[in-house]
């Protein structure tokens, strides 16, 4: 399977590397807005401007789309699923209704297969609600995200006059947890179930008091949780709030029996040193998936609940059943 | 989506008990190798002699085969294929490929879909390996089981010689599990993962001695864990160890990165009140799976890892899309 990759961030960089860990895949080319000969690619691989990038379609079985979902990802995945296979991470939740249906007109019109919303959340987290709801269709979900770098939230505090820099930890309550993990069935409120913990790198001369009181106030992001604030120095910065660590747990709870009187929890936890990594690991097993559904003759934008889990390794249907079943 | 039994013992009163749970479904009849004046059903819906089965087939869309793996459902699954969508839980790991191609064979000679080796293992833990494998092709494979009761072992037991009653709970071992959750991929025996705990009632001037030592010494169940025996009393039997809890855990760890510097720990867990009736759950929602399937002219064997999982849920792509993407 040939791999192409549009941008190159975190995400693409996650992608470049995991290429190397999936021995039936090569990365041809990194697809960049920016001058080609500006972008070194760890890998070797070469970057060529997006703008020549129909000249390779032989070349390329899919194209994961490592964009932002604001601007890039709505324009971007339906732009280029009308000449590729495309993948991309989509996450703009209220969005996805929008976004699907252009992208599968576009797939369609092309004779691709796309596949959106594809990561941990959306993606294994929302695969793992859908199994859950459909096992224990009387129940109750809860996600709890963390303890993890939120990158909105740190680019919003960076957004604050006086700051230099700043990460942002989202960090689950674990009595909350705790509850859920025990089949309490807890109703939790916002502020029950998450802390955020900010680390903050002031300009000198800045209002210390009224960065944190921008932050805890600031409405969507802060105001509805217990929030902390710590000063830090850029060389404290840099040694310790370099990596982007994330995960989380979804739950699925539920009674069964003729009186409901038999509980039960499903629970599915990650805890992920690397956030696009992982991220990247999960789109290049939908990446093969998408490039086999094509191969069959399949068109159209899908997303991680249309495709049977089979699809996701490269291995016959036989050696799975009798290695994995 | 009409659905019927064959047989009626633990996992069938489960199936029997989900079917109201699921708003789409009605329960017809239940099948019985016994006289079926003989079986009060708990739901009142009528039972059967299986040997008029094939006269009911216009009013049964999915029939859940009921029975022991050793001896039942070889036999059972693929003869009724013949006649009926049919969804088992086979569960013996080294004939899963006979089983799956014996019924395969016979649901396509009947224009039917089967599903064999649902529940939650195999089955949830063979898709959460399959993902975590897809996701994480360089890494390690854990499962833990339990707490909970080991239907095999409580058996073995029971055929001791002044044995009455006994009931054996297979416990992981909380620093294994500690460990594997930790990121610290270690080494594991079989003494280290899990120990077996046997709450046994001696029948009256037994050897107790003997009792636990033929238990402790009992080649492939006991002799490689370590194992607890306790003599308990009737009454305590009756009134602590009825039910049948059980669960587990499914780990996949690996690591990302130029250097693999960067650990991910997967986990999807398990803890549930009742074991028949979980996987009771887990039947009806590939029930509905492959009663669509069949809706859309597919036919033959297939398994958790052939089905989409929007199939599962009663609602339509686009709802399902909305709400847990």
């Amino acid at each position: 399977m040939k791999i192409a990759i549009l941008g190159y961030g975190n995400l693409a960089r996650g992608v470049e590397c995991a290429v190397s860990q999936n021995a039936d895949m090569e990365l041809k080319y990194v697809f960049t807005r920016r001058d080609p000969s500006s972008v070194k690619t760890a890998s070797g691989v070469p970057a060529k401007n997006v703008s020549e990038i129909t000249q390779y379609r032989d070349e390329i079985d899919v194209l994961v789309i490592c964009g932002g979902s604001a601007t890039d990802l709505p324009e971007m995945t339906p732009k280029y699923a009308k000449d590729f296979n495309v993948i991309d991470s989509f996450d703009t939740h209220a969005r996805i209704p929008e976004h699907f249906a252009k992208v599968d007109s576009a797939a369609k019109a092309g004779g691709n297969v796309a596949l959106i919303s594809c990561g941990w959340d959306p993606g294994m987290f929302s695969l793992l609600r859908l199994y859950g709801n459909a096992i224990l269709p009387e129940g109750k979900d809860y996600t709890f995200w963390g303890r993890g770098v939120s990158q909105g939230h740190s680019d919003a505090i960076r957004r604050i006059e006086g700051v230099a820099d700043a990460k942002q930890y989202t960090v689950p309550v674990e009595s909350a947890l705790a509850s859920v993990r025990a089949g309490e069935d807890p109703e939790l409120t916002t502020r029950q179930k998450h802390t955020r913990e900010c680390f903050v790198v002031a300009k000198e001369g800045a209002d210390l008091s009224a960065i944190e009181q921008s932050i805890k106030t600031m409405p969507n992001y802060f105001d509805e949780y217990d929030t902390t604030v710590h000063f830090i120095s850029r060389e404290e910065f840099e040694r310790d709030h370099r990596e982007m660590p994330h995960g989380g747990s979804v739950f699925r709870t539920g009674a069964t029996g003729a009186g409901r009187e038999h509980r039960h929890v499903i629970e599915y936890s990650l805890k992920l040193d690397s956030n696009p990594e992982f991220t990247a690991s999960v789109l290049l097993a939908y990446a093969r998936a998408i490039f086999r559904l094509k191969s069959e003759g399949k068109t159209g934008c899908m997303t991680v609940f249309d495709i049977a889990p089979a699809y996701l390794l490269p291995m016959s249907a036989e050696e799975v059943r009798a290695h994995l079943l």
